[in-house]
């Protein structure tokens, strides 16, 4: 006899039927890396389910990544979610799904696809203004002169993007205050988090061919919770004049669970009035490309923040029109994160950089971090963007 | 009756038995991708020789990228060099091998490893100094205070790398001049060339185990040339604060050859005096990770500077131990660039912009740009580094 609470998650549970994000999963017994979309508090093995089923699709669900599924594109996307809904919602294919249902604590979670480039924008009007006034104080405008043109971005490291619950260990580097006369070296004392939303783009680019805003939902699969973990001390001596760096390439961490664009139909709203004229490959004035997204920053279980996304100025499709105006090719597997979300109240800000005006306290050993999101959906449900977790570890000691 | 000319280029020849670097080529019969050494003027098809030859690293020439054989590590980098010496300079082999060499200039070269992550560093004290007098020219000093206490450098976009050969569409993009009242959209009015060294890492390292100084050859396998195209009107616009982006994304070219470290143990020297003390992990008082690389860089054929690699202040085991200082993994497949490499004199600077003063002339369309290097070898012999050529082609015309 199946267990049928499994297919009755309640009616608002924020991984319900509207929702079916993707992941990669391992049982511990099997081992094996394989697909797995989430429903209510289970994990469903879609490679199995389609392959009991006669889907056409899978191949694509059988691979230990999702990147395939990225690469195949909208029609098969939405062929795919078709395929889920009926499988977990049609009470004739429940005998065969039940098996395939595992409890989500049983299952371990893994980086659900293989990132190729890794990109971070600056794209919160409040962050970088608060930013602005802490880290260069003397400027004439907290903003610099570039900002309501174009969304400001840089590239990260990508071979350090990690899954949610990997512990960040405390990264040493060298900093120096304004008054030290030379640089110390050791394990970061201003370890930061940065609240942000990563996109994961699915259908590549050719070099040459600018994908434009009204491209973006057939390249752009869907999105991640990320922590963009930042040592501001590290920050503060290196990124002057070619960027962060070492202050942030030692881990950046998304959640398990990728939420298909499909699933936040009930999101799309219009971004906040622009307030300069923009160049016609950023012209989003007929669109409504901002996403109404309500994170929450957790330290040690405690609610820190409430940043709201629908407060960011540059949309990711602008992102994304941006990042490939200048001809440059997008591949599969390209995460591209929004940068700090940050809104403009003291209870919205995004990192502790601005919650604590620079000054700290920061992250210590032993800290854990917890992101967590929902969007509107049908019907008054909610949409769960997962969690994007992690947990400070100590400085190794040097070698002697 | 076998092709013994092949077997024998000439004495001086820069590609002659102690050079032996790898690349991946196609022939237009087979199309396949296949590991390649070059050797005088030819191709040695290495996954080839090893089946014939019944070598046990068969498997890892077999592939149709590098990255295997990158991973391998020292021990087996050394055997396989010892081997294709072996068939190559052994007459014994010459029946075996001579159907195996196949003329350059009948096979098609491509991108030999994929690229995992790749930095740009900005390693040359007179490169660094002569852009800061032209970028920030109020500023009190032209290197910023944090050059000469680390290598300063940033992620760039691996989806872009190309090989040697690929032509370059100039990039469009936003640039806006400090006296225009806002900024303009479209082709790059300023673009450039960047002579660079470009080291490709094998043996990964784990997060949390940096690379020191001391490991450097253990995990980088060799070196490539490397051309850092940069359009300096985007770059200057968008720079501030979070570094170059677009500027630089559109595209990278690499030569098409690899040259093992091993091939360059006669090129190691001590690097310039340092002039301020190092931390620990940078302190490389006792040591000569320096290379004397001399460099040529050509515009549609003429020589237009011949930039010591020698004179950089920052080593690539600097590069290495930095990047990893902070607990960044390593990847098979990792780039990281040196930053352009300039000497102290007039007709030794690896851009335009320092050649020019910031005032041009840029490059334009239908230009190629040919950057070549030798390296000391043994008993008198250059070690050639291939050449990373590319030629500007015109930005499409804008859609309408």
């Amino acid at each position: 006899m199946p267990d049928q609470s499994a297919f009755e998650p309640p009616a608002d549970h924020p991984f319900g039927p509207h929702n079916l994000p993707y992941g990669v999963f391992s049982a511990p017994a099997a081992g094996t890396r394989r697909i797995g979309v989430r429903y209510g508090d289970h994990v469903l093995d879609a490679g199995a389910a389609a392959a009991a089923l006669g889907s056409p699709h899978a191949g694509l669900l059988a691979e230990p990544v999702l990147n395939p599924l990225l690469a195949a594109g909208r029609p098969v996307w939405d062929a795919v979610r078709a395929e889920l809904t009926a499988w977990l919602t049609d009470p004739a294919h429940r005998e065969t799904v039940a098996p395939l249902l595992l409890p989500l604590a049983e299952v371990e979670l893994h980086l659900p696809f293989e990132v190729a480039d890794y990109v971070d924008f600056y794209a919160s009007e409040h962050h970088a203004s608060n930013v602005g006034r802490i880290f260069r104080p003397d400027a004439p405008e907290p903003l610099t002169p570039n900002w309501k043109h174009l969304p400001i971005g840089y590239h990260g490291r990508s071979g350090t993007v990690v899954v949610s619950g990997t512990d960040v260990v405390r990264p040493r580097g060298q900093r120096k205050a304004p008054a030290d006369a030379v640089p110390a070296f050791g394990p970061s004392v201003r370890l930061d988090l940065e609240a942000e939303v990563g996109f994961v783009a699915g259908v590549p680019s050719p070099m040459g061919s600018p994908v434009g805003l009204a491209d973006f939902r057939e390249h752009v699969f869907g999105l991640t919770l990320l922590n963009d973990w930042s040592a501001r001390d590290i920050q503060a001596w290196e990124y002057v004049p070619l960027g962060p760096f070492l202050g942030k390439s030692f881990a950046t961490s998304v959640s398990a669970w990728v939420t298909p664009l499909a699933a936040l139909e009930a999101a799309w709203t219009r971004p906040p009035e622009r307030t300069h004229a923009l160049q016609g490959y950023l012209d989003d004035a007929d669109r409504a490309d901002a996403l109404d997204l309500r994170l929450e920053v957790r330290i040690n279980g405690d609610v820190v923040s409430r940043p709201p996304f629908s407060a960011m100025y540059w949309t990711a499709a602008q992102q994304l029109a941006h990042m490939t105006v200048n001809g440059a090719s997008l591949r599969t597997g390209d995460l591209f994160a929004s940068g700090t979300v940050s809104g403009p109240e003291p209870d919205q800000l995004g990192c502790l950089l601005e919650q604590t005006l620079g000054k700290g306290p920061w992250l210590q050993d032993g800290d854990e971090v917890t992101l967590t999101a929902w969007a509107p959906g049908p019907d008054g449900a909610r949409i769960g963007l997962g969690e994007v977790r992690g947990r400070i570890a100590p400085s190794p000691a040097p070698a002697a």
